[in-house]
């Protein structure tokens, strides 16, 4: 095996956490991943000695934060501390000697990204930031690779979640912003000062990196026009609901005919469309670019361990980078050719899932309940159940879903049911997933 | 300028097409993004002095694609016949010449994908193969990459658009799979012979690939259980609809206790999620992750245009890691730090959309009128209005959605509306978008 690629990760908090944990759960396919374990090596924080909510045994720990990226035995450096001061010099310093920088700081990219973008090109620096906008979605990828034959016209997102989770709850519950807010700071959603989120700048900030990445630009946070969103009330968004409208927090860049347009504002869209629909925590971006059309992502934007999926995406990218040229630095199949291991596949009669059953039946008394005594024999419950009288002709209709089974044992149930004197031929039977 | 990096194109159907056509409208970004052109300069076809609906000017046309692959001169060569013998040949051949090779061939690839990934590895080829799946949504790399830090323990996907757009025209418009069918084929959206769309296997053949980068296995075609939807009747629909669930042809892929279940069949899925409401012939894929929880993709599956945004992806992604070490392929900011041109943006002044404004005004007769006055004064259309009377207080609202205009041509509106002796402070205005 080849020797690990070695991180050095700055801050353990929410999300450095979840980087720590992640990294020690997923190793194995980690490995099987890049072709070399990828282990955190170091770790800095202010209070080294302060229990963790991850594993940090045969960690190097440092109360210096700059002593860490400038001696440590690293490979990559992961900047999770937050704000744009000591973080901004951090990241300086670890481009300055050379090294791979990942961070999660929306606020310092969007402030000081220019100066840090150019620090990075000069010294042929690298630097990874998916988990700067949106949190787990991987949008920074899709935009910059995923959908690069395009030129992009325009990008919506709802990429704050805790003004998300506030308009939801005023939309679904009739919430005043006032009470909503209060709930999302209890439930660790909203900051005890909320207002980077709630005044939309937490949203211009990441508005800033994917307006710069769509459009080829330097990054404009200063250009942004903002506009949060406490002033909804539960009156507006009542009336936008009877005009056909949900309201969201939208961060909104546009090319137009002179130049760009840059805002976030909250937004009335129509309540058809995905975005009207992504309730709650949740974030989601659409891109529109001239070739592909529209193309929608949605996932969760914050938490420690979705955030740290994204953080550990650029790890294992630059880890890759670094192992191998660039023509196979990614396998073709996600895992390296070598570590590709079959699966045994469950046969199809042994799959769990709930089932839909539809089955033309006569029009007799006690059809019913003997199609049920069947189901009950063989412990299968009804999650719900519906008759229908003959329409025209002379034969009724049963459908029911059943609770989750292996289909070897509905399909038992099914074919005494079939053996009914008074059930037809042609009984209907589909899956049904709930994804929980 | 650096030297182009050449293209040799095999097969200019639908998707062929659209990849030259694409190459050649966005060519000035691409540029940018990449540090150098990228130029179709080769294509072959079988019928070489048709006409086609892209500029071929330049393009060395062959008519024998086996020559092309072998003696063209071109850095990278595209598979966009199908099938899966003479592209299985040229696949192969472009390996074994070194030539990095991109394809959208998912029938290839489920069938004959180990076989060819095992020759790409011996050889140490390329192949880029993100338009084999759902079109022009980049899930193979979000899968692949995005989600890396991952251990995926599921996917479940709407990747067929013809049977996507017969179910949902059963099910809004109550037509019989028959007439659904005939209205795909009229509008392009199924094949003559619709066979390997309505069962299952395309979107069987797109699952092989999908398993294969979540879980690390080979690809299992001939293992997947496939059920199409002819059987699905419009009574099925509508009784699903009943309980709450709407019926997609879905590729589920899930790791179990002891393997993975790989299914393609049509499924009850509960109404209030977002993979229910995708319709038409668009695709959705939703991957649940350990770290990250649901991340779900949606776009266009299919179409020339959209398929080749996902070549073209794939072009460039071996184009730049053709043009620079590994750690340095992907620049940070999508495009060259040397091609970030700063773009003016517009004042939000000029920024134009639809409004919403909601006003407190005094409970007498012709406020409406005079409202309406001011706007159409201004040349500003409403587009829904509403008036209600006060409830306790002594204010009635009136609440309107507008014409599509410049914030300062509707700030002027509002401006003398707020002037009008009856109108209260407080007025409410807010953004509407459509994203049409
Ligand atoms: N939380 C999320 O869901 C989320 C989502 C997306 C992006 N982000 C971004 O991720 C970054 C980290 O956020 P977080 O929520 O994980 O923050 P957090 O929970 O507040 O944790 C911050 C960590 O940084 C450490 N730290 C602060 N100043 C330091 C210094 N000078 N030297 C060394 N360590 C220092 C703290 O040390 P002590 O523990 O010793 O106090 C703490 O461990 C921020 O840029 C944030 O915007 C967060
Ligand atoms: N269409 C879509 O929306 C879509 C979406 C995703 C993936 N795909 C995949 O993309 C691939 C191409 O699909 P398509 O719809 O573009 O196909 P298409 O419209 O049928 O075009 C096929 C092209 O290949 C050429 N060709 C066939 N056999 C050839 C040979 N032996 N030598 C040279 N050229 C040959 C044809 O030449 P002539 O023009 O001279 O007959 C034609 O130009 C397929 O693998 C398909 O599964 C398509």
């Amino acid at each position: 095996m080849s020797a690990p690629v070695r991180i050095g990760v700055i801050g353990l908090g929410t999300v450095g956490q979840g980087v720590v944990r992640l990294l020690k759960n997923n190793a194995a396919e980690i490995t099987r991943r890049v072709g070399r374990p990828v282990v955190v090596t170091d770790a800095a924080t202010r209070t080294p000695g302060r229990a963790r909510d991850c594993n940090l045994d045969g960690v190097q720990m440092w109360d210096d934060a700059g002593r860490l990226v400038r001696e440590a035995d690293v490979d990559i450096v992961v900047e999770l501390i937050g704000g744009t001061g000591v973080a901004r010099e951090l990241t300086l310093a670890a481009i300055a000697r050379g090294k791979p920088l990942v961070t999660a700081n929306k606020a310092l990219l969007a402030e000081a990204g220019n100066e840090i973008f150019a620090a990075a090109a000069d010294a042929d620096g690298v630097i990874g930031f998916e988990a700067a906008v949106a949190g787990g979605i991987p949008i920074i990828k899709a935009i910059r690779e995923g959908l690069a034959g395009n030129v992009i016209d325009g990008i919506a997102g709802i990429i704050n979640g805790t003004c998300n989770y506030i308009l939801t709850q005023m939309a679904l519950r009739g919430q005043s912003f006032t009470d909503a807010l209060a709930d999302a700071q209890r439930l660790g959603y909203a900051e005890a000062d909320p207002t980077f989120d709630v005044e939309g700048v937490d949203a211009a900030h990441k508005l800033a990196i994917l307006a710069a990445l769509a459009f080829g630009m330097p990054l404009a946070f200063d250009d942004i026009a903002i506009e949060g969103i406490t002033a909804v009330t539960p009156q507006d968004i009542e009336i936008a609901q009877v005009f056909g409208y949900r309201i969201k927090l939208l961060g909104i860049a546009k090319r137009g005919g002179d130049g760009v347009e840059l805002r976030v504002h909250p937004t009335l869209i129509p309540d058809d469309t995905l975005l009207a629909k992504v309730d709650g925590v949740l974030n989601a971006v659409v891109v529109h670019g001239n070739a592909v059309g529209e193309v929608g992502f949605y996932g969760r934007g914050a938490g420690g361990d979705a955030t740290a999926s994204a953080v550990v995406a650029d790890i294992l990218d630059i880890a890759r980078a670094l192992s191998a040229e660039a023509r196979h630095s990614v396998p073709a199949l996600a895992f390296q050719p070598d570590a590709l291991r079959p699966l045994p596949v469950i046969s199809i009669r042994d799959a769990q899932s709930a089932f839909y059953l539809r089955l033309r039946v006569a029009d007799e008394p006690g059809v019913l309940s003997q199609i049920t005594a069947i189901l009950a024999a063989h412990e299968i419950s009804v999650e719900a159940i519906l008759q229908r009288e003959p329409r025209g002709g002379e034969d009724a209709t049963i459908a029911l879903i059943t609770s989750v089974i292996a289909e070897h044992r509905f399909g038992d149930a099914l074919e005494e049911m079939q053996k009914l004197p008074f059930v037809r031929s042609g009984a209907m039977r589909l899956r049904v997933e709930k994804f929980d």
